[in-house]
């Protein structure tokens, strides 16, 4: 059943942070959190915190090598520790669950798509994403942090043109928007997550084109219309992100357009 | 890197089985396949062939039973035969794989929202997706044809008004689009698949409403341009699906408009 | 305890489908039904319905390259589809069980007795046994129609000459029979196998000799008497399957006599 | 391609250890090995040695008690120590090989016909079957010892009538029998179960009725008249076995017959 | 071999960081590192940090109830972030490490020795320790700040007096010791661990006893002298450690002398 | 809580079974006891059993080829069979546990401190002991009983001079000690170690010195002074020991000193 949009601002309730509907939470990296890592950042967007940390190693997975493919080549690993969360979780020990495989997978397409793998040499650059404190949006935020920890590993290799420039094709950036009680909000935090009637998360580039869209809608459905309002929501976050992401790198001695 | 849509339609080449671009492939469904189970049908989208069960158990699963959540669930397994596909695949005894659990994550999801929950009494329906034969596009056509098992299954109980007939909500079905060398195409066969620059798998209701949709661009992107389009022309074709499947659930006695 | 045999036929009841006691369900061979396959073929023995096929892939397992051996080789695997039976079985995703593997491994044996292994090349050929219903001697039916797969895939390689015909030793074909209410009767269905005092499986070769035997007396015992009557009855059945099986080759073009 | 039987005796050579062709190895019973279990010994053929051991535990499995089953339950589980072996084998640690669930499932069928299982109240008994040392029949030891293991166990309680004696049907044992270059053999050890061309394992109660029998002849076949004279040696064989086992379990003070 | 111990100490090299042979590395702890748990700190041994929380769960574990033991129970878990190496390490995500296990129950049994565990009541207490930088002694820095988790989680039951002050025994910390380069030495970094001679753990509580004691001397011996001279140390440091736990509670409010 | 000890030793109770507190329980060599591996011994400690066997394979582990390691190896495995116990114990079948893991490793540094194994040429050693009936102190009889089984297996290639007699470092043996109601005991039994507060191992050599310590006090502590007394106690364990190691040798043909 599709709950219609709500239409007067005015009369609605704020939201519980008092943001403004397509308002992001604070965010902040704080780089090199993981001194050991080829590039690491701690994201921060509100009271969610990844530790997203790129790892760098020579050679291409067995599957590439079997399959002839030049180039390199870009995974992800996402986890949460147990006290991320508001009761404990358990860890993944015997077998990685679904949820996580969906995230990890999601998180390592979306990653590769800023980069040419073909220009980067025989490398298999890991991305480790691990939920320090979970308050929704982790996945998203995942990929924001991991977009930095991967630039900031390929760094050195591109100031000593050991990869060329042009490897390097777009930022990329991820948000959540949702339909919370009948209206469309943008960055849900876990209270508004987990009340939502639909939700969606948006990966896009630096040219606001998109990378993945995932919509669900668990018992209920949305109107194309509806989808369209989180899609503007999430393009203008995306971008807020990016320059965000841009002053950081800058900080650190990458400039990259 | 944004490819841009071809324009003049005219002058590009058919796609490789000969169907026009918002066409769908051949579609059958062999009601009572699976005789064993409550409900069964064999579906065959073109060479895409999909055996879709649906198990009625007494009892819910322990976390609802936990959670204290009154009413029934669905849940959904998915998996290829080892010939299915062109080379053999490797049956998942030891765990199942990441692409296995995302698939029947996406078809629970999309067929509770088939079904008001809360009205199906303390039961579980496990609907089973196994491939016969894979030509893409096997999780939109377990969508489809397990909706069909799953309304077989209920359809004794809704006859006999063990189960109200407000419990159905609306008709489910799915397909896929994408672009293939630019051009926006429905229905995608594996080869057409392969070489997609952007794939995505919408799910839709009976009132033209989004239930899930997923987009990937792997290595690429896509406008919000290109994405209305794949949009537009799967619209079209969940509705004509739709309607088979009301015409197949009539012919064996099920009629839920 | 043994329970004697019930010598006067004529004061016993029939059986629950009416067939006599050495009597072969009906047999039916749908060729090709998973048209990837090299070769692939449903069988149907009642209301038993085995999807056999065949895969040959180039190279030999690692053991037989470790112990260099020269030829090929011929494994099998065996699952049952989650609605094959009357109420639900769990998919063996977490390890495979004692029952499965127990009987794809009398398949392999069974089949590799057709062959000699030493004569078809380095490659291994899987016979995958999927039972898509499942009433009573499925193992068997795997067998007999596993043999149809098999010389399906070799037959374009027969034709080359690529292997030589002496690579076909024999037709295998494999039967169920068993003591039911102190009654020896061949092919029992489920009804009548959950029923049985005694179970036996029989796999014999084209000449009438043994390749397998197993029988088993759960809970109770049988004569050697016994043995010999349900050996005589299977010894006619298989010579049954074996002209069948013979039939189905030549109408695909493979005469192996 | 069946090799046939050796007819004339007197030109052949003897076995490697010089035994006569029906004749069985030495065999040996060393009672109360463990001392812990409810029952226990070391049974040695020749040079293979299995310590078996019975446990009593209170209660019966859950799938009997779903199932509402009054009585009891037996069951068995085999492993071979590491250096059992000329070349060490690796411990199943992360799941049990077919072989050795194959080998357990039949030592428990075998000992649940040599016992009424609604008479003995429930319990859960498991037999356990370590091979010390393999020189081939290490299975049908297991059956041969398991059941004076199970024998001590279930003395006690026959003793004080907490179970009656009508629970105890018949003594069973077990021994292997096979073709050995074209002369059927009884009782094979690892030298001459390698070489074989048929392989068959009997297991036969007090009666000399059959209890379990499996015949394999791994790229060869065998004729029926084989299998007789395989099953005549095993036939005597067993008949001396369930004597030494009678004398053995005298001994021990428990007298069933 | 045993490696004589180095005598006169202004003849050898400083320690690579130049601390003094006693000496421990600066240590720091960040209480409520992680807010969602109920006690948590990040700890820092030098360039070692450790991320320890105590989570509070009702009830105890099937074991305690099934052996009808009164009181709660305190466990632990111990794993190291992908990154927190030189080199990625793998996940554990099929079975823990023989490695892991061995810390973690390690952890566990140290920390029940500060807690009288039948005055806690139904409470299962599970200390996580997860490294965020290994620099060496990550499993005693898991214990030291483990202790603090711990006492954070326990403060508010303290205060509330819902468990008496009388549960709290004793402080507990722990240090590591070593012999390398023939020379004792207190709280070894990674290099310095990577080329002992003798690696030693210990753990004490508040009266200078000992709870736990490991030594080992891979490949080499150590005579009994060696080993109190690195007790001698770890005593003294581990006294210091328990001055700062006791600190860093009093300042969190939680004064347990 | 220290429980001081007991002083005046005229006035407790003897042990359980009459020992002396400093004494070892009667200790057996079965030289030979598993023919087929290239060394084993069926040690006994009192009612302790175990099997020890060393195997020798050609080659290094994996891991010393990829660190280009000269040399050989040595490692072990432990596991209890099912009626070693009281009570039958679970295979573990399907990942070894925690305290297995623990056990196995010490076994394995301990024997390597035997042996120089950059002497012993590319050779892998597992010594595998299982226990056939445990009252306490299984992992030191391993050691001390693996260490026999180690020199039997190297004892030809001593005598060939395949491997120098200088491989040989220094005879290995273990013990265990304990404080029991306040009192030190050497060489505990189950009963004691049950009861026992703390809970030592000593592994030393033919010098004295110390190869691995461990010592804990499950919910208890103990004073450096308890620590001292239990060495004292192991110690002279351990020199009888290795002159009872030593004799078994020479016995065998193998004088090592």
């Amino acid at each position: 059943m599709h709950i219609p949009l709500v239409k007067d601002k005015e009369n609605v309730m704020k939201r519980s942070d008092g943001r403004a509907d397509e308002q992001l939470r604070e965010v902040q990296f704080d780089v090199g959190f993981a001194p050991n890592a080829e590039g690491s950042v701690l994201i921060s967007m509100g009271n969610t915190r990844v530790l997203c940390t790129a790892s760098v190693e020579e050679g291409t997975p067995r599957w590439m090598q079997s399959e002839e493919k030049d180039g390199g080549w870009i995974t992800a690993e996402y986890a949460m520790l147990p006290r991320s969360t508001g009761s404990r979780v358990r860890r993944e020990r015997n077998g990685i669950s679904g949820r996580s495989q969906e995230i990890q997978r999601l998180i390592g397409r979306s990653l590769r798509a800023a980069v040419n793998l073909e220009l980067i040499g025989p490398r298999t650059i890991t991305i480790d994403c691990d939920v320090i404190q979970a308050d929704g949006g982790t996945r998203t935020a995942s990929i924001t942090g991991g977009y930095i920890a991967l630039m900031l590993a390929l760094g050195p290799e591109l100031k000593s043109a050991a990869i060329p420039r042009s490897a390097i094709r777009q930022p990329v950036a991820a948000i959540s928007a949702g339909v919370v009680q009948g209206r469309p909000v943008l960055d849900l935090c876990y209270e508004e997550d987990v009340a939502a009637e639909v939700d969606a998360n948006f990966v896009c580039n630096g040219a606001g084109e998109i990378v993945e869209v995932q919509g669900t809608a668990e018992g209920e459905t949305m109107t194309k219309a509806d989808f369209d309002k989180l899609f503007a929501y999430a393009a203008t976050g995306i971008e807020q992100l990016i320059e965000m992401q841009h002053s950081v790198l800058k900080r650190e001695g990458i400039s990259l357009s």
